[in-house]
C-alpha cells in the first residue's frame, strides 16, 4: 500500500467514524422526538388499562430497568375469540363447521342417521342446543379429517371471504378489535413475539391470522388433531385424523404453551374462563415470581357498539375470572370505557 | 424556530445526509470485502457438499434471484441425534433414561417386578436388548411423569454436566459436530430460523439446545407427553403424564413440523431413516414444488474420528434413505471426506 493509499484509508476511517457518531446522535434525537410524539395506542381512552399496558412495555424493555426482560424472553400470548375478534353471537369456527358439515353431507350419507351430524344437517335447533362440547369437537374433527393443512386452510379462507356477521354485515376478519391490533403492534415494535393461543383449531386460525393480525403460522397454538403421514407417488402429505391431539382450551392452553413455546409468557390477554390457565401460567408460575408480568381480560361491556356479556353466557363466559382478577392483579379492559373505537372500519380514513 | 435554529437544522440535515451516504458506501465496501474474505463453513473441505450448501443459501437469499425466499419462510430443520451430536454407541437420552430409572427405583418399589423397569434396574443386558421401542418410551415416559418442564430440564442438565462419553471421555454437549454448528450459524446469519426436530423429548432437547446450538426452546420440536394442569396455592404448574402425545420420529417428524411450524421447511438435515418423512416433506410436499429446497444426510463414514455406520446398525440406521437420496436429489455429507474436524475441541485455539 502506497503512502497515498494509506492516507486515503486514514481519511476514510476518520470520515466514517465522524459520520457514524453524527448518525447515532441524529437517530437518538429523532427517536426521542418520535417516542414523545406518537401514541402507541391511539384507539384507547386514557385510563388505568392503557396506562398499565404502556408502563409495562416501557418497564420490560428499558435497558437498566429493574423489570428489564431480554428480547428472547419477550413472549405475549393472546386468546383469539372475544379477545382479538368478535365471538358473539357464536364462535366463528362453530359457524364455519355447521356450514361445512352441511356442504359435506351429500358425500357422507351415513351422517343422515348419526348424531351429532343429523342435528346439523337437518338444522334442528333444539337438538343442536343440546350438543355437548365433545359433540362439537366431533363435528369440528370431521371438517379436518382426511385433509392437509393447506386444503383445510383454503376451505376456511374461502368461507371467511364470503360469509358475513349477521348483525354487523361484514366479513369476520373485519370484526377484529382495532385497540387490540394496536396492542399487538406495540408489543411487536418492542421486541415481543405475539402468539395466539386459541381453542380454535390450528388450521382455522392459521387461515387468517397472518393477514388479520400479522401473526405467522408458527406463532399459532390451537386445538390439534392426530395426523397421518403418507409418501405416495413421490408426494409427501400430512392429513388430519378425526381424533383430538390437544384440546387447546382451559387447562389445554397452559399445556399448549409449555409444549410449543417452552417458556412462560410475560404477558397474556384473554376474555373468558377458558383463558384462566393461560393467565395463571403467565402471572403465577414458579418462573413468573422474579419478573414483571401482565395479564388482562377484555371485558365485554359494550352492548351498543359490540356486545355486553360476562357471567351469564355460554359463549365466552367470564365468571371465575372476574372473581380471581382482583386477587391476582389482573387487568380488566372495559370495552365501553377503555376503547375509543371497536373495529378498524370506525377509524376516520 | 429562529433563523439560527433553522440554519442549524439545515446544516444538521446536510451533515446527516452526507454522513449517511458515506456510511452506506463504506458498509458496502467493507461488506463486499468481508463476503469475499470470510468462509462461512471453515471446517468443511471444499467439495460438492460444501458447495451445494453455500450455493443454496446464496440463491435463496440474494434479492432478485429466481430462488429468492422471503425471510418469513426461511425455515431449516435439523435432526439432533447423529446429525448435530454423536449418537453412538447409544442415543444419549436412552443412557440418561437408564440412569434415571435406576436412581428412581428406590422410590418406585413396584418397578422391581415390572418390565421394562426390572431389566433396567437389574442391569440385565440380555433382557434390555429385547426391549421394544414401546418399552423404551414407557421408560422415557416414567422419567417425565409428574414433573414440570423445569424440573425435568434441571435433572437432564445436571446429568449432562457430569456424564462422559465412554470413548471420547467428554461431556456429550462437547460432542456436537463443529461443521454443523457452522451450518446452523450460516443459515441463521442469512435470516433462516433453525429448528431441531428430534425423536428425543422436548424437555431433554431443551435442557441443552440453547447453550449447545443457540436454538431456543420455541424452535425445538420433539416427542411430547400428555400433561396435567393444576392451580393450587396460587401456583400454576403443568406436569407430564406417562402417555405419549406425539412420537416425533419417522412420520411423526412431518406431523410435528406441520403442527408446530405450519410451514414446509426450505432445508432439512438428518442422518437416518427416522428422518425420511422430514426430508420428504421438505423436498416433495405440494408446497415445495415451486421453490428451491435442500435436503441432506450426515453420513457416518469416519470410524477413526467418530463412527462408521449406515445400513447395519439399530442406532441411527440409514438404509432406505441411501436408496432414496439419488432419486430425490438429496445431498450426502460424507463425514470422512467433507469434514476437516468433527468436534469443536479439535479446533486450534
Amino acid at each position: 500500500m502506497g503512502i497515498q493509499a494509506r492516507e486515503r484509508e486514514t481519511w476514510l476511517k476518520s470520515v466514517v467514524g465522524q459520520c457514524a457518531a453524527w448518525l447515532v446522535a441524529a437517530i437518538v434525537l429523532v427517536g426521542c422526538a418520535g417516542i414523545r410524539a406518537s401514541d402507541p395506542l391511539p384507539s384507547w381512552n386514557e385510563g388505568a388499562a392503557k396506562a398499565a399496558i404502556v408502563r409495562f412495555v416501557a418497564d420490560t424493555t428499558r435497558p437498566g430497568s429493574a423489570g428489564f426482560v431480554p428480547v428472547a424472553e419477550r413472549i405475549a400470548t393472546f386468546d383469539n375469540d372475544g379477545t382479538l375478534w368478535t365471538e358473539h353471537p357464536m364462535y366463528v369456527e362453530v359457524l364455519f363447521t355447521v356450514d361445512r358439515i352441511k356442504a359435506m353431507a351429500a358425500a357422507n350419507p351415513a351422517w343422515r342417521d348419526e348424531q351429532p351430524f343429523k342435528a346439523v344437517i337437518e338444522g334442528d335447533r333444539a337438538a343442536m342446543a343440546k350438543l355437548s362440547e365433545a359433540d362439537f369437537f366431533k363435528l369440528i374433527a370431521a371438517t379436518h379429517a382426511g385433509r392437509t393443512s393447506a386444503q383445510f386452510q383454503k376451505e376456511a379462507a374461502d368461507w371467511l371471504a364470503v360469509t358475513r356477521h349477521p348483525r354487523f354485515n361484514r366479513p369476520y376478519t373485519e370484526l377484529v378489535y382495532q385497540p387490540m391490533l394496536e396492542v399487538l403492534a406495540f408489543f411487536r415494535a418492542n421486541g415481543y413475539r405475539t402468539y395466539i393461543v386459541s381453542g380454535g383449531t390450528l388450521d382455522f386460525i392459521r387461515s387468517f391470522a397472518d393477514k388479520a393480525y400479522g401473526i405467522p403460522p408458527e406463532q399459532v397454538i390451537g386445538t390439534s388433531f392426530d395426523a397421518k403421514y403418507a409418501f405416495a407417488g413421490d408426494v409427501a402429505t400430512v392429513t388430519a385424523e378425526p381424533k383430538l391431539m390437544l384440546l387447546d382450551d382451559g387447562p389445554g392452553k397452559a399445556i399448549g404453551i409449555d409444549h410449543v413455546i417452552g417458556r412462560v409468557p410475560i404477558a397474556a390477554f384473554g376474555n373468558s374462563d377458558g383463558d384462566l390457565a393461560m393467565l395463571q401460567t403467565t402471572t403465577n408460575s414458579p418462573a413468573s415470581r422474579s419478573r414483571p408480568r401482565l395479564a388482562a381480560f377484555v371485558w365485554h361491556t359494550d352492548a351498543v357498539r359490540e356486545y355486553a356479556y360476562d357471567r351469564n353466557t355460554s359463549v365466552g363466559r367470564l365468571s371465575e375470572g372476574l372473581d380471581l382478577a382482583p386477587r391476582l392483579s389482573w387487568l380488566l379492559i372495559d370495552m365501553k370505557n377503555d376503547w375509543k373505537v371497536i373495529f378498524p372500519h370506525e377509524l376516520k380514513p
